[in-house]
């Protein structure tokens, strides 16, 4: 019989040793980019996707990129200042930014699908799990900033996930029932979200395809899409409590109706101020089988000493470089924050390189795009 | 300086000791019926919704709707005893025959939505996370089942989920391409899909609308949708392999457009051969904000000794039961089931009830309606 006091001696050596063990094992990240830039005290990280340069574009272009960067943190940041200011208005306020750039994937720069529309995806998410706490909109096509529709469901709508001509009688209707609402949900005709480097990644899409099946071609087989990535995603964090957000045009080619991972709480977006908030970038498909962005939140919640940056480190560079067919590679990348500030941008070798940048709480803002890394804040 | 032996052995007796205690504390689930039913060789595990019944239905009319459920488990358990049968077939099986009965709210006896149309949603996935293994539908309205577009979406488009037109379009292409697909893909028109109880729940509704906010009426505001549940789902395993899936109409009134958790691979299904298969039905919103199916996953996942029952009797009896609104319930339940053949039916409180019905290995079906619990099996 032993007593209670040495079961509880026993137990405490036993637990600490395996913790330091845990540690010690896991804590062998390879994406040594989030490491040395974390600098604990970020308020505001941002994406502006992989991958997401035309090829005639080099790293000479890079300056527009990160001039948009820089203002979508500025914006943000501006957000967080706001006495009544919170990490939600700084996600809304980043995305803005860089939907209304033609240069990402989201918004203005969206990529046509297959039919030659552009069709948007877009979700937001508050880490206080209090009432109604995310929304989301999908396949929209006349809406400016598809992140403020995704809030404006959230918080004026008893539904959580609205898609197509749907969302946009929501929009509609709550633009006409609150003109206070107006102003950050604006319409637009298809044709501001036309571009023509859009329309020239489209109709190589479609050449390659036509090369690929000629008799596909003819019989009107079912089209190929190319994963043309650059979705634009932020997380922020305000006392503690954080947000997250993700927006898309897609993949270039799409199926007309296909639903990536960005408007998918759980998969492109999810915070919860007792873990992390999440925004994703990759293979759509893909980031919705593995609940990227709520397996990062639940291995950071239930996996003890695991931090953001293992969490991701795991999934994007271990598990998902080997989740596609016999094994192939699935490109993708998530930036994730903690209440405290510390944050991870995580993107693996297939993704190649991901447009990023963050501000930490007195302002100090870094951003990096093509094969940049973020410049060491000290 | 403690010698290596010494350190496994306290770890050890350290390990062994916080083991048992978790178990002692984590095991007083107060979903008695789940514990009483797990029977621990579940094959086929079926939901048929809660809360299905129109106010006339009444306990004396339980007979049909017991009769789709064993019907049901039956052309489920079909499939599991071909040879080449998998998990994921008796999946489909099972959730064709509660889609094509009128009783339940999905396929043929779908809700209405506000413009007194049927949006209908399925997902499907397979537990052994190989390649593509997850499929949705989302917003279809002419699909007799959307179960079999789900499963179509996954094995025969690059995408995941297809919503709308988008969807409608991929099913009649490949119903032309490939003919020997046509007979599982069946198209009618919207007309199958009316049904007088449904219509008159939506009337119901409207008047109720009207009744609440008689400027709203003459004015054009935006409707309550009203929590009319009975989504029909199923988990199956074979050979330690697992499947799940769900199908819906959602809920009667609903905005058009509105897409629940049921086609959101995280939310109403999720599988994944290492955990547990989930099908879940209840208030779509709050499922996809919880993340409820892959929330349950990652609780058996990562959290030592946690059972299927255990980990939805937490988030279900739990949570969600003060989740809503100044911590209102929100209802729902959620069918769990392990490699094993260990599975938890679990509905909580404010879902008063929930059409159920499980199959053994060796053929012995149990299903039960309304206020009824599962037969125990000895």
């Amino acid at each position: 019989m032993v007593s209670l006091k040495c079961w509880v001696l026993l137990m405490l050596v036993g637990g600490v040793s395996l913790l330091a063990m845990w540690t010690a094992a896991a804590d062998q990240p390879r994406n040594a980019e989030a490491r040395r830039v974390d600098t604990g005290d970020a308020v505001l990280v941002i994406h502006g996707g992989e991958y997401d340069l035309p090829e005639s574009v080099g790293p000479e272009d890079a300056g527009p990129y990160k001039q948009v960067l820089r203002k979508a943190l500025e914006e943000g940041y501006a957000e967080l200042r706001k006495e009544k200011g919170t990490s939600l208005d700084a996600v809304e306020a980043a995305i803005r930014v860089m939907e209304d750039s033609p240069l990402f994937n989201a918004g203005r720069g969206s990529v046509f699908n297959h039919d030659g529309h552009n069709e948007m995806d877009a979700s937001i998410m508050d880490g206080e799990h209090k009432d109604k706490f995310a929304g989301a909109v999908a396949g929209v096509t006349i809406i400016k900033n598809p992140i403020s529709a995704a809030r404006a469901v959230m918080e004026h709508s008893p539904h959580l996930l609205l898609t197509g001509r749907g969302a946009e009688n929501f929009v509609m209707r709550l633009k006409i029932d609150q003109p206070d609402l107006a102003r950050k949900l604006e319409v637009r005709d298809p044709r501001y979200f036309w571009t023509q480097s859009r329309w020239d990644e489209l109709k190589k899409a479609w050449a390659e395809e036509d090369q690929q099946s000629p008799q596909g071609k003819k019989e009107g087989r079912a089209p190929t899409p190319r994963r043309h990535l650059g979705t634009v995603g932020a997380v922020a964090v305000k006392n503690g409590k954080l947000a997250a957000g993700t927006s898309t045009g897609g993949m270039t080619n799409k199926w007309a109706g296909r639903v990536g991972d960005s408007p998918i709480i759980g998969a492109g977006t999810y915070a919860d101020n007792r873990a992390c908030a999440v925004s994703c970038t990759g293979w759509g498909e893909y980031f919705i089988e593995y609940a990227v962005a709520h397996e990062i939140v639940a291995r950071v919640k239930y996996r003890k000493g695991c931090t953001v940056e293992q969490a991701a480190d795991e999934l994007i560079n271990d598990e998902l470089m080997k989740a596609g067919k016999d094994g192939a590679p699935i490109e993708g990348g998530a930036i994730v924050l903690n209440p405290k500030g510390h944050f991870a941008v995580t993107f693996n070798a297939e993704a190649k390189q991901m447009n990023r940048g963050y501000i930490t709480r007195d302002g100090k803002a870094s951003v990096a795009v093509f094969e940049d890394r973020l410049p060491d804040p000290k």
